[in-house]
């Protein structure tokens, strides 16, 4: 069953969040707190919406996504940051089933593209990815500017 | 002068749209019109904002920037999904201007990342990217999924 998130799913949330940091080999850049979830996504100023999937009441996975805009096509895209469903539940078809709930809030709300990203080395993801219909981009890198970089370069603003 | 849109500007800014889809050889991709981008970028749900780059009263650059979300962070990352300054006015700035003013505006509204995507073709942007502090990822490929499949993908949600 694939269900929106209510602010009382923010503890299960979270373990999700840092459990798919730990496959991902990237625990050490998870510091967010429970108050910071609840916040940004059921505050003044959301910044993202999730998507649960739940097997016989647990929740087993989540989907975190928000708007952003491609100006080629003058529509929004639908982007989804987070893709994860507990490794003890996978093969079940709960990933596939956030994804194609996902595309169809996507459609709905006149989006031209579903997006995301994937780790080059995670080749299963790919492939099923590929699977259902996703092209994998071979040229565009992503640039990131943050911590004390960003905070040198934004002192030389005018 | 880097300054923020309004809508007057909307001509101005599809016209460098669709400069940079051609500097980019995407033009076939372009579709926006006028109408949406008013809509997308000043109507009732904003996606979208926009920085100008002017130069002796004419408009020469812009960046166009929305809000992405980190949950490892559990803050708002802002993310640039196009920059651009006409041919005959680079070397005197205006990129690196609107990037300083979009770091800036990222660490007063708390974001912990910068964020943007550079085709790996483009040698010369990458270059002057890393030498303001960017990271360019060697490992994130962006997955898409657009136009007819992503429209038989959404007819299989439950």
């Amino acid at each position: 069953m694939i269900r929106p998130a209510t602010s009382s799913d923010i503890p299960a949330i979270l373990r999700l969040i840092r459990a798919l940091a730990d496959y991902e080999k990237l625990s050490h850049q998870v510091v967010i707190t429970e108050a910071q979830l609840r916040e940004h996504l059921f505050g003044a100023r959301p910044y993202a919406e999730v998507l649960l999937a739940e097997e016989a009441g647990q929740v087993v996975g989540y989907a975190l996504y928000f708007h952003t805009y491609s100006t080629f096509l003058g529509r929004p895209s639908l982007y989804l940051e987070d893709l994860f469903v507990l490794p003890e539940n996978r093969g079940q078809g709960h990933g596939k089933a956030l994804l194609t709930r996902l595309a169809k809030v996507a459609v709905e709300r006149g989006c031209g593209r579903f997006e995301w990203m994937v780790l080059d080395w995670n080749t299963p993801a790919i492939q099923f990815y590929e699977s259902l219909g996703a092209v994998v981009s071979p040229e565009w890198k992503l640039c990131r500017m943050t911590g004390e970089a960003l905070q040198r370069f934004a002192a030389t603003a005018t």
